[in-house]
This record gives structure tokens, sequence and C-alpha cells, in this order.
């Protein structure tokens, strides 16, 4: 079973302007249009940032985007750092349904997406980076679309662990599924 | 107590070369000679390059490069994937050892170091990322004083587990260490 990982597309995380908002909601959208379709699990991260002091549960920049198409049938997950694996529940609903397979999006490329997949891939899952579908900011060393290319080439360099890694973009994930059925 | 980790300062890996080698052997080697005069433990991390079909142990690519000042009574840890960590006896070796801080060099800043990281963050380790001790090589879509710089940045900016995380230089680790004295 696969299963589709988003990563703390929150309001508050869109206060800071992010690289092609429009373009990473649209593709993550197409991939939950696919995962519902063909009955695959959607797991929402959601930060909670009570150790920054920000995105506190409960409060309007804690809530998915609204231009998301989450359902109530969805898996929500909160975390409290970087690695959504991280003291949560996420490892235990994964293998109750059967997962052995993450694809990854959502944010900060650097910061939550990379620890999540690094952790993901010490737990021994397969990983599927979606590389279209994952964004951050400009940082002042960095601007994000340099920082969006470069962990999308060192993702696939990575050392596989029992887990493989590979990045895709929505259109091979949708195409390639769609030429198995 | 601190512990050193110097990971991957292997011959192998310096066939690439790799940002200022000689400033960094001589960080590290003022650290090995600090943390050996305080009695306190020191990690070499080794990779066994199987999976990649390199650094095999047992050949002179697996040692430790000459100019480090390593010893017998030191750890010696060997490795498969980028996580020293990971299917690795590190982390009972410094429970062993009453290790709750880990002071961490070496190579590659953006592959093992990172991973490393993050994993001793995930177990609640206390990290001290020593800036002017981790180097990497330089690759097409960034120079390694740039990959540098920017996980210099980073590792700072990681949200801290029941682990805590900072960065300091050679000369703060040691004058700071002294004046305790």
């Amino acid at each position: 079973m696969n299963a589709l990982l988003v990563i703390d597309m929150q309001n508050g995380c869109f206060q800071t302007p992010r690289y092609e908002k429009e373009r990473i909601v649209s593709n993550i959208n197409s991939l939950i249009e696919y995962f519902r379709i063909t009955n695959q699990p959607i797991y929402f991260i959601q930060h909670n940032g009570f150790k920054e002091n920000y995105m506190f549960p409960e409060t309007e920049d804690y809530q998915i985007i609204k231009e998301l198409h989450k359902d109530i049938s969805d898996n929500f997950i909160e975390k409290t750092v970087n690695n959504a694996f991280y003291e949560t529940k996420l490892e235990e609903k994964l293998v109750k349904d059967k997962v052995r397979t993450i694809y990854i999006t959502g944010l900060a490329t650097e910061f939550c997406v990379n620890a999540t997949i690094l952790d993901a891939l010490n737990r021994n899952f397969n990983i599927v980076v979606v590389n279209d579908s994952h964004t951050t900011a400009n940082r002042e060393l960095m601007n994000a679309n340099k920082i969006i290319e470069f962990y999308n080439w060192l993702w696939i360099n990575l050392t596989p662990t029992k887990g493989s890694i590979m990045s895709k973009s929505v259109k091979e994930i949708i195409d390639i599924k769609k030429e198995k059925e």
C-alpha cells in the first residue's frame, strides 16, 4: 500500500511567502484526487508550533489551507518538531494501513520535508519524493528555487536503507499508475 | 558527558577533493587533543561502502586518514548508510559512556553529517555542530563553501526535540571549556 503525506500546508506557514504556492497546491490536489480514487490513505501533517510560539492548535493559523481538498476521512497527525515521526502516531498508523511506500509533499523543503524523508528511511519505508510538490521560502543565503533544486538532487543521492528512495513528478506518478490499471 | 564524533574521515572519501581539507583536519585534531586530555570519549565513524561498491573494509580506502590523531583506545563504529545511528551500536555505546551531548565533525556536510545530526536529535541527544570542522565537495548545483554556510544556518534553525542543538567553532569550544577549568 502507498500513502500520500502532506506536510505543514497550514495557514500559518503561508504567512511567509512560499515559492510557487499555486502550482504546488494544484499538484498536491492532483495527488489527493488520485490517492482518493484509488483508495490509498492520505495523511495531513500539522505542525503544533508551541515551541516556536506560533501556530497553536485551534487557531486559524493551525488549519490546513482551504485550497487543499482534504476530507474528514483523511488522517490528521500533529507534530511538534521538524520530523513528522518524532513522538507521533504516524508510524503506527502507516503500519496499521499496511503502507510500505510514502509519497512526500508539502513544506518546508529543507526543514520538515527533509527531516521526515530521512526518518522515514531510518524506519525502512520506501520513499517517493514528489519533486514538483514541495516548497520553501527565499532564505538569506539561498533562494527557494535553488533550495528545491538542490534537495531534489540530494535526496536521490542518499544511500538507501532497507527502504528505497526515488524522485518522481506528479505527472509521472499519475501517468505510470494509470498505465498499470 | 560529552563525546566527539568524527564522521567518514577515510582515505576513500578524500579521492573527491574536499573543501579546506587541511584546515578541517587541523581543527578536528585540536578537538581530539582536547577530548583526550579531558578524558571524554572520541568516536570515529567509518563508512562501509559495499552498497556504493567502494570503500570496502580492510582496504586502504576504508582507513581513517593518517593525518588524524586517532588512538586504539578510541571507539570505531562502522556504518553502511548516511546516518551513523542506523543499525549500529553507536547509541548503545554513547548511553554506556553516559554521553548526553555530541560534538559533530567530519564529512560530507549535506549527507552523513546532516543525517547523523538529525537522527541524534530524534534520539534526544544534545548536539553541538562544530561549524568549522565539517566539509564536503563542490557539487554541480552548489559549491562546497556555500553548502557548508547554508547547513551551518540550517542546523541552528531546526526545532529542538528533547535534545538541544547549537553551533560552535573549535575555538569557542576549547576556550569556553578552558575558562571553566
